[in-house]
């Protein structure tokens, strides 16, 4: 058995997430295809973040394996992206991993970033790629209330009703927000993170942005989703890393 | 009588390129069909540039007039942009320009750049945005090509057999490659450039950079296109600003 790391950018647009299921593509079921195609075997494919419809990935991290036949990396890479050429998925990276490396449990941390577009014109060539927020925002109230929302909480508030976590206990380590020309950045990392979690963080600093009365202490105090502002949408979503011990990598 | 000056981000990937014709939709058509909702008039609509089918623009200048019923230039970007949704073309600015201001004729420079993605793994968050190139590319050779290009030329070898312009003579006053992750990012200045200009350095330049012994002194000394390299494809290309003349801003 050969156990495969590989790391994936993807287009979230027209997929129905990572997950496979039957109601339509996935990241999941299209690298299962591929992989089927070349191995003639469709193992399960386990991925750092399952993210939702929509969302993106720069540098997803999964793993799977192969039995019998079992190519070097550099051949797996090459016919897993011959089999995707069409297909919204792309192997940047593929690595032989131990045999006890798990793409999900062994990662120690998840990046993500989100991208805004906020200026009055529609949004053309980063269409499906950004939030088109055409009203100003006041960066500097974004900021000082996402520095509240730093280190260990309890995330109710800011957790999809359908989450699935055991604990809403979370540590958010990183909670930056940078500007680029027309852009506002986010960039989050954590552990792990509860469903939805980082676009209800953005749709709430958004609408802090925008001059609504919202207090991150009460929203956390509250430990109700209803308290935090409205989910932002996935297209400004990404999944940018995964981080593993040194010496699963 | 109101002459507007307006600014463009596009979307060339599904248009026939900035003019009008019969074959399909393109940027000067979807504009008149705009201004002629609000205005009930079809003015004619003019552009410093008029770039080709799946060619992109971050910031088109154009102008166009309006008779009778002159509206505000901030009514005419809301009406415009209102009009234009779901459609690939979106405006950022929208000025009253002097009655003699010409967005073609009254430009003195021109910028464009030229987006490469140059890694193994296929193109998927930048489709229709880049021009992938798979295999490795010498980054100096490129750069110390490049610095031959500069300055006044006889461009015949890098000009498309269809171009319209009366002489093959023009300076480039700016050509600079810089590297950006996995992108390679090409940027161009001129007073005007001849039809294919920049895809035909580009497409040169890759070749050179992919190891190819093509020499710019040569192709300049052939006076023929097949001297040089191929096209590169229009998906990398960008027309970034116009500049004006500061009385006619």
């Amino acid at each position: 058995m050969t156990r495969y790391k590989v790391t994936l950018e993807y287009d979230g647009t027209n997929l129905i997430g990572w997950q496979e299921n039957r109601q339509g593509p996935s990241v999941q079921s299209l690298m299962k295809d591929a992989i089927e195609k070349f191995s003639a075997s469709r193992p399960d494919v386990v991925a750092a973040g399952r993210t939702d419809a929509g969302v993106h990935a720069t540098a997803m991290v999964a793993h799977f394996d192969l039995f019998g036949s079992e190519p070097d990396a550099d051949t797996v890479m090459r016919a897993l992206n011959f089999y995707l050429s069409d297909k919204p998925v792309s192997v940047l990276k593929c690595e032989v991993a131990s045999n006890d490396f798990n793409a999900r449990f062994d990662c120690v941390a998840r990046h993500y970033k989100y991208i805004v577009l906020n200026r009055r014109a529609p949004v053309v060539l980063q269409k499906n790629r950004v939030y088109w927020v055409p009203r100003p925002l006041n960066i500097d109230a974004m900021k000082s209330a996402a520095q509240k929302l730093l280190g260990n909480h309890d995330f109710t508030s800011f957790r999809a009703s359908e989450c699935q976590a055991k604990s809403p206990i979370k540590t958010l380590d990183k909670i930056e927000i940078t500007q680029s020309g027309d852009e506002i950045i986010f960039e989050f990392s954590a552990r792990s993170f509860l469903h939805h979690m980082v676009r209800n963080i953005v749709g709430t600093l958004i609408e802090i942005g925008l001059g609504k009365p919202y207090d991150i202490d009460a929203i956390f105090a509250a430990h109700d989703r209803s308290a935090a502002g409205p989910t932002a949408p996935a297209a400004g979503l990404y999944f940018i890393r995964a981080d593993y011990d040194s010496n699963d990598d």
